[in-house]
């Protein structure tokens, strides 16, 4: 196990925000995530949420910006919010500096195509070794996990959930890539992370597990309708379609003037702990 | 009437996030604030709840992280968050780039030592033009307005609610800064920007103010135990003594554990929100 090095903490509703940094054995980098520790963990473990953040953020977007403490301090909810990608000397980077690409874009999977597949492996990162190490560090209960997420991380929680149903009890996303296989971000990602074959591209594809047999016990989605990413990146009428034909149970909502922002995310945020909670509950 | 200039508008909550720019007459400069508009403003003009932030922000901080439009939509409660300082081409800076003077670091005054007492006017701008300007252009009640702030903002509600007790009506803080006159931060800050004069200064002080004969209906102050700035800077115990010798209620909390960030702020936000509210409702 490796050790956690704290970064900050501050009283937060009760509760305490902390941020970490460790060596990882995943992406052989210096990692930092964010956990907010309610109060109810003074009396024994507590049930963990995850929330992955999108294109270009960090740990810290969804820690300052949610304002998910509050009804996290209110049900008992641990929040882990890991960083986005590799960081750090030798870690390459998109080589035009795009946001889309490199840092700030792991899109949750473990690279396959060199020179990426050396530090790019998120999915072992936070499915593996950061869930090891919150349950060993922290009052965590292992059992008991859910996962959301936003955008590219809303792809990474419908794909983490899908691939590791014994993992993640509850899944949801804000405003998720619904099928990277077919909208321009991820067919970047996929391609340069996975290589040319499309087909290795299907277990990285929520729509695409889905078609291949892959189950979620249901799942809740938010929308805005005023998103700019909405027609050419997200598309969730595809995740509709593949929910609908594979039987599981979706509450899609599309919230009316809505945009991409954390502002968004703010507004729904609460709505998303309490259907984690309940899950997780028991 | 200058123009404002919308700079982005987000949903939020049922509401609107604005943040505008606009030409400044008070501070000659390009000036932006920060805007929630709450959604009962459909049917008219609401109170108006100022934020006035602490050193190094700008409109953005209180509105990224406070999480107070929540209570504010459920309220009828627009928010604004002016800038902390004039910037931009020909404004003056602190020499040596401290972050306690200068860009960032307006004091909530009108400066009248040169070469600031050009642009750094913040009272005149925050008190007299951006309180009309919001009033013209947003459905605002210019009759029912509260101002609240942090730290060097804190100063800044307190002082500007003592000063002009027409224009607010409710006034509270999070770890102001008591008497900018015994402390660092608040003894180069006046010196600074108002000369050597002591007399002059305690027309900026909170607890000069009080002592001198200004009054407040009533306060509510939250100061965190373990904020870093508390002996040194914010001293709440200068404001209790000058409340208790004037007879102005005031509500002073000692937060156990918690620290001078915006984690603090966003766990007692609401009880200031609903503070204000009791009093602006009728």
């Amino acid at each position: 196990m490796d050790a956690l090095e704290p970064v900050s903490a501050a009283r937060c509703f009760g509760g305490t925000q902390h941020v970490f940094r460790h060596q990882s054995r995943a992406t052989g980098t210096p990692m930092r995530f964010a956990a907010f520790v309610p109060p109810q963990a003074a009396a024994g473990p507590v049930p963990v949420l995850w929330f992955l953040a999108g294109l270009t953020c960090t740990e810290e977007n969804f820690t300052v910006k949610a304002g998910a403490q509050r009804v996290a301090a209110e049900l008992g909810l641990m929040l882990v919010a890991p960083d986005t990608s590799p960081r750090g000397e030798g870690v390459p980077d998109d080589p035009d500096g795009a946001y889309d690409f490199g840092l700030g874009a792991g899109f949750y999977l473990d690279a396959t195509e060199a020179p990426w597949s050396t530090h790019y492996r998120m999915e072992s990162y936070v499915v593996e070794e950061l869930s090891e190490l919150v349950a060993a560090a922290l009052p965590a209960h292992p059992a008991r996990q859910g996962i959301m997420g936003h955008s590219m991380g809303g792809h990474g929680a419908l794909t983490l959930a899908l691939r590791h149903p014994d993992r993640y009890r509850s899944v949801s996303a804000f405003a998720p890539i619904a099928s990277p296989m077919r909208c321009p971000w991820g067919e970047k990602a996929l391609s340069g992370y996975l290589g040319p074959d499309r087909a290795a591209w299907r277990g990285h594809d929520a729509c695409a597990l889905i078609e291949d047999g892959a189950r979620l016990p249901a799942l809740l989605v938010d929308q805005g309708t005023a998103d700019g990413f909405l027609e050419t990146q997200l598309r969730p009428e595809l995740l509709e379609a593949a929910c609908a034909a594979a039987g599981i149970p979706l509450t899609l909502r599309r919230q009316a003037g809505y945009d991409h922002s954390y502002f968004f995310i703010a507004s729904f945020v609460e709505d998303h702990l309490r259907w984690h909670a309940a899950t997780l509950a028991t």
